[in-house]
C-alpha cells in the first residue's frame, strides 16, 4: 500500500498495520516506525522485548529528573538515559534514534501540549536527554502467561488511570502525587499477582494498594481519569499499580520550556528482553 | 572508656568496639559513628538492613555520573541520591548526615588519596552530591541464611577483589574495566547461589562468571588486586560478582577535583530493611 498522507508534518511512503507487524522483529518493528510506514500503538508488538515511557528533556533538568525517577522507583523505574544531545539509546537497542523510532510523540512547551507529531528530528536539540522508563506491558504479559486474567486486555480496552493521593518524592521542580492503574484480579490469584509483578522492577514492580479505592484517594473507579472504566466481577479484587503517566503529569506540571514524550501507548521498543536481569544489553 | 584520640582531626568522648554494637539499630550504630564513638567496619552490624557504597562528588560530574550508574546496574547499582549541597538522604534513612554518620572516609583530589577521615564536615560544599550504591553484605546475607557457605566470612578475611577485562559502558569522564569479587561455592550450589543472589539488583544481583579466571582476564585467584585470597576446596567453583569497588577505581580514574568515598568495609547504614522490594523509605 502507498499512503503519501502527510503525517506531523512528514510523508510516510507506505502503510503497515498492526496486524502486519505481529510477528516481526523489534529491529523490523522500529524500522516501520522510523520510516514513517506505521504510527500506529505497540501493544502487543515484539513480543518479549521491553518497551519504555519516554521523557526527552533539556539537559539543565535532567539531574533533578534522575533524582525523581531513582526516588520514586514504582512510578519511574529508570531503564536507559542517553548522552546529551545524542539520540542513541546503546544501552537499550542497537542504531536507536529516539529522534524517529518511536511512533507519536507528544511535545510540550511550557507544561502545555503544542504538538502530537511522528518524528521529532526537527525539535531535537543539542541539550536535550532522553530518559526511558519501564511500562506496564512488560508484568501484564506475565500475568497473563501465568493464568491471571488482565481485564483491559481482555475487552480491548485501555487500562483504566486514576490520580491516587500518594504523594511522591519530590526533586528539584519534580513531584505531586503518583497516578495508578486499576486491574481487577480474582481474590485466589492477588497474591499471586503480587508475587509474579514483584519480579518485574524495570516494570512498576508489585502493586502498591490493593481493595477499597478510597484509601488512596479514589472516589469512583468508574471514572478514571485517563483511559477506560472495566468491570470489577464478583469475587474479583480492584488491584493497583503505580503507572507509567506519573512521570508525564509531573513533568507538565513543572512547566519545562521543552519537554517531549511518547504518545500513549506508542512506546519505545527496545532490544533487550523483558525478563532479562539487567536492562542493559550486553 | 574514654578515648581522647584525635582521629582524623576528631575527637572521640567515647569508644566502643564492633561487639558493642551487635544487634543495635541502624539508628544506635549511626548515632555511635557520628557522635565519634565509633570507627570500626561495619560488617555484621543492624542486621537485616541496607549497607551501602558511598560516592561524594560535585554537581557538574553527578549527571554523567548517575548516567554510569544507569549503564552498570551490577557493579554500581543506584539505591540513594541526595540533592546537591544537602547532607541528607530522607529516602535512605531519618536523619542521615552523610557527613558525619560514616565511620570512615577516603577524601580524594585530582585521583589522588589525599586523607583518611572520620567525619568530613570540614570538606563538605555547597555543590556535592552524595551516591549511594548497594553493597554485597545483602546478597551474602541472603546466600549463608540459605546454607551456601561464604569462604572469607568462615575464615575471618575480607573478600577477594580482581580487576576483570570486562568494559564498563562509559559516560562523560567514567569507565574503565569492572572489579569482581570471587567466592569459592560448592558446585550443587552454584546454581541456587545464582538465583539468590539474582533477588538482590540492589546488591550487584547474579554473579557475572562462574569457572575458569581467565575467561575474565583474571591471571592468578591467589594474587588478588584488593582484599585476601581464599582457599578453593574440592567440588568447589570459583564465581564472580560485580563489586562496589568498581565506582571506585572508576572516579579515582576519572581524577576528579574532588570526591569522597567511604573506606572499604565501612559502609553507610541505611534503615532501608536489605530485602526491601525498593530502597525507598516509606
Amino acid at each position: 500500500m502507498l499512503d503519501q498522507t502527510a503525517l506531523g508534518g512528514h510523508v510516510t511512503a507506505t502503510t503497515v498495520s498492526h496486524s502486519d507487524l505481529i510477528g516481526a522483529s523489534a529491529t523490523d518493528v522500529r524500522a516501520a516506525i522510523r520510516s514513517g510506514a506505521y504510527t500506529g500503538h505497540t501493544a502487543g508488538l515484539a513480543a518479549g522485548k521491553l518497551q519504555c515511557n519516554l521523557a526527552i528533556l533539556p539537559e539543565n533538568v535532567a539531574l533533578d529528573f534522575l533524582r525523581f525517577c531513582q526516588r520514586n522507583p514504582k512510578p519511574c523505574p529508570l531503564v536507559g538515559v542517553s548522552d546529551s544531545g545524542d539520540p542513541a539509546l546503546p544501552t537499550l537497542g542497537h542504531d536507536i534514534d529516539i529522534r524517529s523510532d518511536v511512533a507519536r510523540y507528544r511535545v510540550f512547551r511550557n507544561g502545555t501540549l503544542t504538538d502530537e507529531v511522528t518524528d521529532i528530528t526537527d525539535v531535537w536539540a543539542d541539550d536535550l536527554v532522553t530518559v526511558a522508563l519501564g511500562c506496564s506491558f512488560t508484568f501484564e504479559n506475565a500475568l497473563l502467561s501465568n493464568g491471571i486474567p488482565v481485564r483491559h486486555i481482555e475487552t480491548g480496552r485501555n487500562v483504566p488511570m486514576f490520580r491516587s493521593n500518594i504523594d511522591l518524592v519530590p526533586a528539584g521542580p519534580f513531584g505531586g502525587q503518583m497516578v495508578v492503574t486499576m486491574r481487577p484480579i480474582p481474590k485466589h490469584q492477588v497474591d499471586q499477582a503480587r508475587e509474579i509483578s514483584r519480579r518485574y522492577p524495570q516494570a512498576h514492580g508489585a502493586p502498591i494498594a490493593v481493595g477499597d479505592p478510597a484509601q488512596i484517594g479514589i472516589s469512583d473507579l468508574g471514572q478514571p481519569d485517563w483511559g477506560d472504566a472495566v468491570d470489577i466481577h464478583p469475587g474479583e479484587m480492584p488491584v493497583y499499580w503505580a503507572c507509567g503517566v506519573t512521570p508525564q503529569n509531573v513533568l507538565l506540571n513543572a512547566g519545562l520550556p521543552l519537554c517531549i514524550t511518547h504518545a500513549p501507548g506508542h512506546m519505545l521498543i527496545a532490544d533487550v528482553a523483558e525478563d532479562a536481569e539487567t536492562t542493559i544489553l550486553t
